[in-house]
């Protein structure tokens, strides 16, 4: 079964805070390459600009289309799932694909929403906390002595992978439940963080770690909105035993 | 059976007639960000130049190693296969893949010998004639309405489908820690069975799905064996205040 091209409509890059203009003009021109056309950028440091138009040789409806946020959760406001890009993909970052799996993963969530591909800084990529944001963490293989792909670059390869996966050239699976959406997953963990402190739950074993791990672990069940209710359900009868 | 990265000791990237420098630069770092090594420049407009180093960004070892020569069959001499690109594959012009066919084919042909992937001029890309050279056409999926990738990011995608040929389909795995054994799952689904019992947790929406939801959310994650520890504290956290 082909997902077909109108898939890539529904994705969104996202620029974390882009240094160069230079990288977002030729950002877009990747990005147009491969029939996507919708820019974010989270609080770019220079922009518009010049540098950008140039680079984008021709993609300016990408440029002029272009949002200007300024944090990532607007960036990811209505998403039904976030795929961060990270070199080195850290430990508590959730669920970690190759750049080739995401896409097909992505263009499956495409069915049902919005989906987001996002890209940290020229020097230093996505924080953690960025990364935690994301429900799928993706890395692109590569020379692990020099991984340092330019930022249109890596913008290139992704759209290129989202391009084949929605043309129907991938293994993919389609959630069989309505996915939750961003939001509603922080809001989860938000409710999470303060019951399980009105709770007094730590274990002194793993201090900082519990909320990382938790994340890590929901992000790869890739939550549905039901089970988000469920657990939040959950949650709520443990305010009210905890208020008795 | 895994081809092994060492093949792209084998693989050569032919630019032919590059007309800005910055562009050698960009596709030096392309490349090496894939492990690819050998770069051979047929006729470059200007070369040496310091905007080659500028973008190369650190991939200078690749310029330096550059071979520039005067014509095409200088570039492909030795090589037991070269592969062409093109956004417009002309009917003559051999047998056209998509690149990541083409690339599983130059790897194949490396066990022999030296293979080639040749790279036209920004403006035109490569001649009929130049294709001719070419045992196989590839070209890269794209936008029919705007199918203009810059040269370093049509670089970029096929050392990125090099290096994935090479790999052999073993792309990359994440990080994985220790499983929870099937014992320790169901001793928890108990544990929670019995808590959410003691909470008198009950939607009246999904009187008996609640449980089977949690095994189908936690069986997806694939739980580790650290996070099922930390999923029973929480629930023997919930009957000590349950238990006051």
């Amino acid at each position: 079964m082909t997902p077909g091209l109108e898939r890539l409509r529904a994705a969104r890059v996202v620029l974390v805070a882009p240094s160069h203009p230079g990288n977002i003009g030729a950002a877009a021109r990747a990005m147009l390459t491969m029939g996507l056309e919708r820019l974010v950028l989270v609080d770019p440091r220079r922009y518009p600009d010049p540098d950008a138009v140039a680079l984008a040789s021709g993609a300016t409806a990408v440029l002029d289309g272009a949002r200007v946020v300024a944090t990532l959760d607007e960036a990811l406001a209505g998403c039904v799932l976030a795929v961060g890009l990270s070199a080195r993909p850290r430990e508590f970052a959730g669920r970690v694909l190759a750049v080739r799996e995401a896409a097909a993963q992505a263009i499956a969530h495409a069915e049902h929403g919005d989906v987001a591909v996002v890209f940290g800084t020229e020097m230093s990529g996505l924080s953690n906390a960025e990364l935690a944001r994301c429900g799928i963490v993706a890395t692109i293989p590569a020379n692990p002595g020099y991984a340092s792909l330019n930022l249109a670059a890596a913008v290139q390869v992704v759209a290129y992978e989202l391009r084949l996966a929605a043309a129907g050239g991938e293994v993919w699976r389609a959630p069989r439940f309505e996915p939750a959406t961003v939001e509603a997953i922080e809001a989860l963990y938000a409710h999470g963080t303060k019951t399980l402190s009105a709770m007094r739950f730590l274990d002194p074993r793993m201090p900082k770690r519990l909320l990382p791990r938790l994340r890590r672990l929901f992000s790869r069940a890739a939550l549905e909105k039901e089970e988000v209710n469920i657990l939040r359900g959950i949650l709520a009868r443990i305010d009210q035993l905890l208020g008795r």
